[in-house]
């Protein structure tokens, strides 16, 4: 974890302070089942909740100390709460492994971890849509291979964004509802000394789902599809990212990463105003992406279980889910900000002399009645020059002056043939496809 | 693709003649479609159609030899089609862009590969279920950390296999869904020269969804997502596997991959029976998660599309596909005639003299009435001897001649604890959870 | 591999025929030195190489279809050696393991592999090299973030090039050098059944070293070791590639990918002209990034071997190699016959006015006696109208317009701060250090 | 970063703090050079020679308050230092541009990481080394796929496993090669404003190489392959990871990390000590690999440099240096205090009966002039009854009573084909090859 790359709502997830009380939460409600059940005594869970209901401090240092004797955080935990609640607290835990406490722990924060992302990815989204509709027709080029092909609206990049995050959020809700189990099975998973109705009821407090077949842990292969999916997500994030690298570049400039308007360039040159929003989102993407590998090789526990994943946890658990709120967050900033320029976007469209458009001419010749062979070569002649002349010729002149062309086509209709609206038809109907 | 690892079925998916017949059928739809719209003439689609229902033969070589010329793959096969069909065949194609046709076509690919993965699954999945029913209450000693822990059954190690794979046939569903679309609409996707009517009807003749907005190309956020979605199955592959191959392991041998009876060992040494099919399935679990990182990374492509995921998709397409398929058969095979040894399991089982069973001990004395201290003494200095015998020495009958214990215990009652159905009674009950 | 982005003489390595091929010489090398030390007669090496000086045709099917008997590719190629060698070739393979044979053979076509990637890369840097010499003085804008810095060379962009390739080769000579090993060592490596003589012995006649200790098979941190670099070459790759899809953007075009003088844009469009082949160079890179993965999780493999590294190398030994060869002599084609554009170059440099000179102007009024903050005031003040003026205005007219700029600086004192040559003084030195 | 994998010296290198030292020592010796070439006067860097001797504490909280004003990182360090130090200061970081510092100190930082890896190193071949000799004869079975094959030393494993780091050590002498490299060369590389003198003495006071071409940036090939070797490294710990995890299994128990005299067991049962120092390594191992992967990717940037590498850097450079020095230390202390069981490998070696010597006996009595295929049977016939038996039989007596053998073979021939000192004959030479 990054500092500089973190939010505090989500950094919170993961500090000790925020664990413990999920592992309180686990412990007070496994007890009152069990105290239902008449395996302890009613009363043990009725002690912790009154605890509870003080809203106490938990002291981190003292939990910290006590497992610098006994070697165990769980333990240590326990005796702690002990402590603080007295005789009654030593019935928690009954017939309960260490992993039932800490599987279903990473299950909470990975559930409240993909709570915070759905916001983050609603969010985005809203804002998106906002500048998709704001440039629904503003027209600029299409690109394909980084050349100019035909033109689009800026909208239509945007609902192509939207569509994509869209999707995101749709992954992001499976991916939560793969990981959001409880397991509360004991030492193997075979429940043999704890009730499946504990696991139940816990599942149930805690919004989880119960596991249907734990082995001490919950298996892995839930984590490696959720960090799979936030791989995913960091590769859409790259991908507007890059679009908006590519924008601001000086000789496209056709947006810009925010900046306030007393706002100095970086040195006596005005025009230095870099995209380092996006680049910095580049390279987190590449993070969160590296971040899945090691939960898929974590699948493959020995047995019942190995610990092996359990020191790759301690990173990405946090990492992947701190970095991805933060760049979601940082995305939005830029989506909602961005300087957006139209004339730009114009002149560039417009630096091909109207290239774009020939291949509507080579159509209208030949149902015009010319040969397709001959309209190639008249088309393709004017275009050279046109091309030759790095923008300063433009198409529609010299096509105007040409004789073979004016034989067939009347300058109404030459001029319909460059069009820019023709290109944005069905623009309506691909925003209802995206946002309805 | 390595062929020893290729099935026919799954191959031949990607077979060049395979692929021109998808570009076929897609062609021949939408001219259909063009034909309803007035765009072409009704009779042109009718033409493709009653030659294709004469089942002509794909001369690949000839539509090669086309290509050689043309530089163009698409232009190579229309060129190739028009010889065939006559002159109704230049109405194919209208409006329509190389890519349309392309990415199209990779989705269905994608999504037959992945109906033939569902069905591997499928038989994966019977075969694990047969296999656990088989041995629903077969003892043997659940392990954490490769150490003995407490007791399951084999049968309950089989269903945390078929939860898993249930889960994955789940995911595979899902990433089926995400790419299993179609897109027609033109150089960058605005459907200038192309009715979105037209890639509804190919859509929904070839059992695809629509594209709701594309960019010459179908967004590549989708075949991320599937191939992060088969590198998440090949790790639970994995799991099994390495799971095989430490049962085989010779100090273990609790199962065994199958041998045919008059098979001889690998030498004179009949003990030489490698658990080769899982330790090859190991390798290519690494190999199909490996396909899923070049796929993240195509995502981000610039602007309306570049076409550096081309090369990248005509090595994972097959080879993550196929490599899959062949593992999920494979894996398939083992469990089906996997050898297991009951006898070995339960020796096994043994072998810590009953060590396993400790811990209910343990409780049974504190509940007795012995104080917590005392009770884990008592236990450790017996459980000590167990130990150090090396499986010559049984707690139960140290315990039967330790005055403190039996002051406690009655014989009954210390027999009881080392009841290993007592472990398994909530068996049924998961068996319900897994396999309803 | 996929065939199309193979070439014959890599390729011809990892073909069966090839394989067999270093077999045999393994095989008799081994059976020379066997008669040496009189393990037996020396007459069977002498039959041996007799055979193998008529040139003889490996029959492959024949082979083939002995292995589909006896399950094993060694035995069965040994079986058809004797087949035409008669008698004596049954002292072949004396003590000697299968995993001897398989893993020097690995190392031999490895290390031939190497020899063709380092031509590769020598004609790769030759092309580099001269083209860099030939743009050593051009002009170009160098960019950091995208947007435009101060002036650099071409020669200067290329030789940065150079000096990574470089980098590279040095790199591949140490990866060679790493699996370039030769076992023979027995069973479980320790010659119990062959004398260490014999392993120095086939070591010397195949240019390899001995491998001071292998455990049936050569220890896989040398697999993963070379992998791993020739993933960074991909990256290197990729690095010159994405700078050309850069260069040859429609806003940018200040180089191109050749195409023939006849040769047609993609339609009507003479502008179409598409950086495939560094597109493709791209996705590439990608795959070649990700066969490292593999190798990586090889490394541990189970006590003296498991056999899951083979499934891997199966498919990463040739896919690598071959790509890595295709893609660095695609990469040498790109180089050598690039369009470079400098008055496009010069265009681009001069689109901001002058403004890329304006730090030189504040520090030379800053030494005339203008206080840092005037001085700052002044050039801001102008750089802001070029700026504004998307390329009309120079900065240089507007400077020697401004009373309080030419109070300070002659217009010969002016001018001299836009001489571009001043950014060129060190070049020289620069390509001293990165080519001599 | 994780606290609990993290050492002190290590992490003091990725500290503000640290950072800070480096960036004054950069910019100190810049000026000093400065003085000497006449740029600036030769006072400038005595005066901040003359407050670095005063040993200055870094007020890293006064320079974020600047810099929260500059929000320049680097200008808040100068404005911090010009305070301290007075007038002079002014003179620093003449023609440099950020870059310069930034990347040069991440030089001096992998450089001095590296140091400490290669400590780490020496310590733990040193400890390996140790416990080889302690165990050269130490016999034991060797596996292959997890199954008893022929005996082995314990030492040749650690042997082994000494090479195998002993080419590690190799190659991160290569890795801080690559990475120690000293640019100083201006806001695009070109020295425009440097004189390249500076680079040569700020490289050689700082022990670094001069980096020959560099483009603002120092070119990011020689960071993937640090990290990539690192990834390397990390592979090597998994694998003797793996070993210890297999040793320590219950059925086998051959050696187990160390525990204390008085440890308790992690509950009554006396057997439950876990591998978990090596589980918890194989998950680090995991950690390292996946960084290699971002840093592969940042060698792509765009044209001069953009800005993508920083945000991965912030995380891989501190994580997986300070990962894998925690995990190299954690692995020498575990092969340190390995408990080795010879007694329990001896107990697994006989465990098979004998049959490990089956193929030496069948050699014997084919050279005794029985027929191969009556051999394989005799011996065959027997070994079958030695494996049936699980353990009970053994091969050697059933050989001595089996009339066909007895033929053959006299006692004495017999029992010398069972002799483990057989198979260790050349431990001696393979010791000489390692550690010599």
């Amino acid at each position: 974890m990054v500092p500089r790359y973190a939010r505090p709502p989500m950094s919170a997830i993961w500090e000790p302070e925020a664990r413990y009380r999920i592992w309180f939460e686990i412990e007070a409600h496994a007890t009152e089942k069990l105290g239902e059940l008449g395996v302890v005594p009613k009363s043990a869970a009725k002690a912790l909740w009154d605890w509870w209901a003080t809203d106490p401090k938990i002291d981190v240092p003292a939990i910290d100390a006590i497992e610098a004797v006994t070697k165990h955080d769980v333990i240590a935990f326990l005796t702690w709460v002990a402590e603080q609640v007295g005789d009654e607290a030593r019935f928690m835990h009954q017939g309960m492994t260490s992993s039932d406490v800490l599987d279903t722990t990473l299950a909470v924060q990975l559930a409240r971890a993909s709570d915070i992302l759905l916001e983050d990815l609603d969010l985005l989204l809203a804002a998106i849509r906002r500048r998709a509709e704001e440039h629904k027709y503003t027209p600029t080029i299409g690109r394909s291979h980084g050349i100019h092909a035909e033109p689009v609206t800026f909208g239509l990049k945007l609902a192509q964004a939207y569509a994509e995050f869209a999707r995101c959020r749709k992954r992001l809700v499976a991916a939560r509802e793969e990981i959001a189990t409880c397991a509360i099975s004991g030492a193997v998973g075979t429940f043999a000394n704890v009730d499946p109705a504990v696991e139940e009821h816990v599942a149930e407090r805690l919004g989880l789902a119960i596991e249907p077949i734990s082995t001490q842990v919950i298996p892995r292969d839930r984590h490696a599809m959720f960090f799979a999916t936030l791989a995913v997500i960091a590769g859409s994030i790259e991908r507007v990212a890059v679009e908006v690298r590519h924008l601001q570049r000086t000789e496209v400039l056709e947006a810009e990463e925010y900046f306030s308007p007393g706002q100095k360039g970086s040195s006596a040159m005005p025009h230095k105003r870099n995209p380092i929003l996006t680049e910095n989102l580049t390279g987190q993407a590449r993070m969160i992406r590296a971040y899945a590998l090691p939960a898929l090789e974590n699948v493959a526990l020995w047995h019942e279980r190995d610990i092996s994943h359990s020191s790759v946890e301690r990173f990405i658990g946090p990492d992947a889910t701190i970095t991805l709120d933060f760049a979601l967050a940082r995305l939005t900033g830029v989506i909602d900000k961005l300087l957006v320029y139209p004339e730009r976007m114009q002149k560039n469209l417009d630096r091909m002399g109207g290239l774009v458009h020939s291949q509507r001419v080579l159509l209208a010749l030949t149902q015009a009645g010319v040969s397709r062979e001959n309209a190639y070569a008249i088309v393709q002649r004017n275009a050279m020059k046109v091309w030759e002349s790095d923008g300063e010729l433009a198409l529609l002149d010299l096509l105007k002056q040409d004789a073979e062309v004016t034989a067939a086509l009347s300058e109404a209709e030459l001029e319909e043939k460059f069009d820019l609206e023709y290109h944005f038809r069905q623009v309506d109907q691909v925003f209802e496809r995206v946002f309805d």
